[in-house]
């Protein structure tokens, strides 16, 4: 049970997205930009760092919604799935491990993401953007961990909601659209 | 010295939001609503609320900056000192005690935000709006706290530095504006 009121039929952010919705348009702007924007990073690379953080961060929602965003966007489910699971031997390029490490530390205490990551990360090929972006994409889901999590929002436990849910972000990006979650809760 | 190269004269947050500016105005204008638009918790409540995620998060450069903020905009320099290390004793409401706590556990793990905890904001007072609104502003210092640390931005050592941010934000608020931190390396 969510701790404020929200839409039944909007379970985790999309409630929050819709509960207040001037608050909403930045957020939205902010990762519209930051995981669909012009970047040497794919999109799904970026729905990575996304999922990386949502995991450090135990947020359920977020881990599930991101998972299926980059499974959609990669055309397989290996490569989230090692990266959450075994990022050792997750099929990345070396660039993407270390950005996908300073990742996680970002999360876990951004204190820790050290020069010696950092600079890792150089000699595998990161500019000084994607690495900035990388921080920022780690900052931003957290605050939806936090958002997602603080008020107790729904976690649905059927993954075809993710692959729903997958399908419009793929589709439509971030950005508010009318009737956006229309195809969200079909059963059939 | 900064993960990536930022402009000697902002440090902190300040040269990130230079740095990539498509980025810091949607961040810009989430603050904007949150801390200054129309809401029941005043400035200063907010500035407290953005003061202990900081210091949650240990960082050293918000916990200044918002521990200045709220004391230009409180009048003195007591109550955020002691929301920060006395909160029990702290000179705020008992609404306002309920959700500083709320933005703690928002920081430490969002998962422990208890209905128990709401139950008690409630009780105090507290409103849904101002619960969601606890829970967004803390969740978006993580984001900040994390963007500054993660790239390692400098923090400055003079109190009056902060104290120049802090009117700075006072009187202009957080959107971008002409010559905005022309004042902030003022030495004399």
């Amino acid at each position: 049970m969510p701790h404020i009121p929200l839409d039944e039929n909007l379970p985790g952010i999309t409630g929050l997205l819709s509960y207040r919705q001037d608050t909403a348009l930045p957020i939205r702007q902010l990762t519209q930009i930051l995981l669909r924007g012009e970047s040497t990073l794919t999109e799904g690379e970026r729905e990575l760092i996304a999922t990386v953080t949502s995991q450090g961060n135990q947020c359920r929602f977020c881990t599930a919604a991101h998972t299926a965003v980059a499974d959609v966007l990669l055309g397989e489910r290996e490569t989230a799935e090692m990266v959450k699971n075994n990022p050792e031997h997750a099929p990345v390029s070396a660039k993407m491990k270390q950005l996908l490490e300073i990742a996680r530390r970002t999360q876990a205490d951004a204190r820790t993401v050290s020069l010696e990551l950092v600079e890792k990360a150089r000699a595998a090929g990161a500019t000084d953007l994607e690495i900035h972006d990388t921080v920022l994409i780690a900052a931003l889901f957290c605050l939806y961990n936090k958002y997602v999590d603080g008020l107790a929002t729904v976690t649905p436990t059927d993954p075809a909601f993710y692959d729903r849910l997958a399908n419009i972000l793929k589709t439509s990006g971030y950005m508010p659209s009318p009737n956006r979650y229309a195809s969200l809760n079909e059963t059939k």
